[in-house]
């Protein structure tokens, strides 16, 4: 299996083009954390051009963290052409289980697209599992315990859950991802463009699982050494530090995560 | 009554959920700075889900900045949402007065929902009160001269006029507070968020106008401390900056604004 | 010709409202640019502020990044009233070429306004020219050759292409600006924030293409000093520090950036 370092070359060389129909909150953060990746973002919200932008991207990305009747209309487009064109979509279910709008939507993007995969906090994920959820905010995902290897089983599909470890599961496989800081979720955003980055890291190899681990990886490094590099001042010290990072990771940072990989079991 | 410091400590404490409905320019600056104060944010434009998470939400913030006539569907369905659970409406009149649909988009907010507080800079507040003004842009607030009080019980809610010298008056006291810094005005977004902190300290505890002079004079302190820690460089590093201090300000630099208050005079 | 200088200091003076109806991944660091700058940004999307905001304004950009169909009804009524008070009307063609829907709404907005100048990449503004384009995401501009002169004469107005050197040109005179440095490449929205900084340039004055490359080495001087004042870190770090350097560029750095002038060869 080819390293994380390997793999962030590989993508750098093909600069894949990342199609986000993402939410106003993290545009800006998104476009600028694919830059720095070494991916081409581009963003779209017309149903008019959702089809060609979906065919000629190496990857789509859904977030549905400020969704809109009309954007859902355009996700699905989106989605459909994006099947059709073999363009990996993935999912980012932001919310889903703070509100019944942002849960049914997930489910019906799901039930009507072919997603490649998932990521979402353990409280997202395990919202689209089951009924039972009380998620607070966009943000809640506290104590709460989940199986990425259940879900992915239950969801037939990849299923990244980020935390303090990541996990990412195919049904049957099982990868863990050890590293990063909490200063992560002192920023907003940093979730969404991590399924971004995933989605930049799956387009550039078929292996979606394995890559998503390897994403998770190298963005934790990136934050960890983002943490690292400077006396730690806050959070808007450390967003643009952890942009820095994204483009400018030292080889020898890129070790600081550790994944491991199992079978996952029933 | 508590300190600024012991305000703060309780906000943090209870972690709100601030519900904002507000513009696509102040949107990301808006959620990293709640999470800095120690809010938790959401944002949500949908119809479908403006209920639940109003009444979910421990403060709703409506800001008129980049209005749309959908959007103002929605913030009326989020405010009725808001009134009937209880959940505190925090209005920012961006632009009230620069242009007729947004002096009379806020009329509308002010006639059809219960108002907890209103925070604008003295030409927006002005413009509430007769129809003889004349702001340009959306900063237009140079040389005039509002009386909080008087504008509080014109608008019959607690009114917050931001400027060199901050103002906050239910009608019957009236707040100053003294600090900050003109570096706040040239970076977009600061009145905006400012709205939010005080809908996140307002949630806290009911007394409006005195919370909302303790998130005046805390947001000055943060400010004050940002310009001083490091050698003044610009806009872009004070944003930055001013980030890091909204979570980690030093606690014997909160004390470097001061809060004054009188019974307001008639 | 008043110098660089002597122009960012009748533009701080005159202070202009520049009013811009652009996309959601730009918004918030346009904003920024133009108040370090020194001039007002308004941003509105609503029909019903659109006539009365491009009348008031001292310039109106349209930038097509993330366009919508109700947005291009606003950008034309806007237009329209920007047209008919003789407030200069800019152009982004952001990602023209890249989709059809772009290009046709590109075509559509010169048809039906007058517009004052057109700023993109060699990419997007070849677009415009032929039908045989084939731009990839928004930002598809590598080994492009075009003239900003013949762009002038065959679109009837102002082009300015930018790219390691930036063209403008009216058509009979063409400007050429060397200078800035490619870590502006790598951050989102520098382009679409040169297009409004150029509105403001040009609001200040009449004289289009000279305004326009005035504005160019403004911009490119500013990033220059931002590269060179701080041991290079990354995008982050960059996209800060230009900020900064737009409203506090030391006299001296202002020459960093060279303009030449010739007549427009046919």
């Amino acid at each position: 299996m080819a390293t994380v370092k390997q793999q962030v070359e590989r993508l750098r060389s093909r600069k894949p083009l990342i199609y986000n129909i993402t939410n106003v909150v993290v545009t800006n953060f998104t476009a600028n954390g694919l830059y720095a990746l070494g991916a081409s973002p581009v963003m779209g919200y017309a149903a008019e051009e959702a089809e060609e932008l979906a065919s000629a991207a190496d990857a789509l990305v859904l977030n549905i963290g400020t969704l809109t009747a009309p954007q859902v209309e355009v996700m699905l487009t989106a989605g459909r052409a994006a099947n059709k064109a073999g363009t990996p979509v993935i999912l980012d279910p932001v919310g889903a289980g703070a509100t019944t709008y942002r849960t049914e939507v997930t489910h019906r993007l799901l039930r009507e697209l072919d997603i490649a995969l998932i990521r979402g906090n353990a409280g997202e994920i395990s919202s689209l599992l089951s009924e039972d959820t009380d998620v607070k905010g966009v943000d809640g995902s506290e104590g709460r315990e989940i199986s990425a290897a259940e879900a992915a089983r239950s969801l037939k599909t990849v299923v990244c859950v980020t935390g303090r470890i990541d996990q990412v599961s195919d049904g049957s496989v099982l990868y863990h991802v050890h590293g990063g800081t909490p200063a992560l979720t002192d920023v907003t955003g940093t979730g969404c463009l991590l399924t971004s980055c995933i989605a930049a890291f799956i387009s550039a190899d078929g292996e979606n699982a394995a890559q998503a681990a390897a994403a998770c990886a190298y963005y934790s490094a990136c934050a960890k050494e983002a943490e690292r590099t400077q006396p730690f001042s806050g959070p808007g010290s450390f967003q643009q530090r952890f942009l820095d990072m994204l483009q400018q990771l030292p080889d020898e940072a890129v070790g600081e995560s550790r994944i491991t990989v199992e079978e996952a079991s029933y």
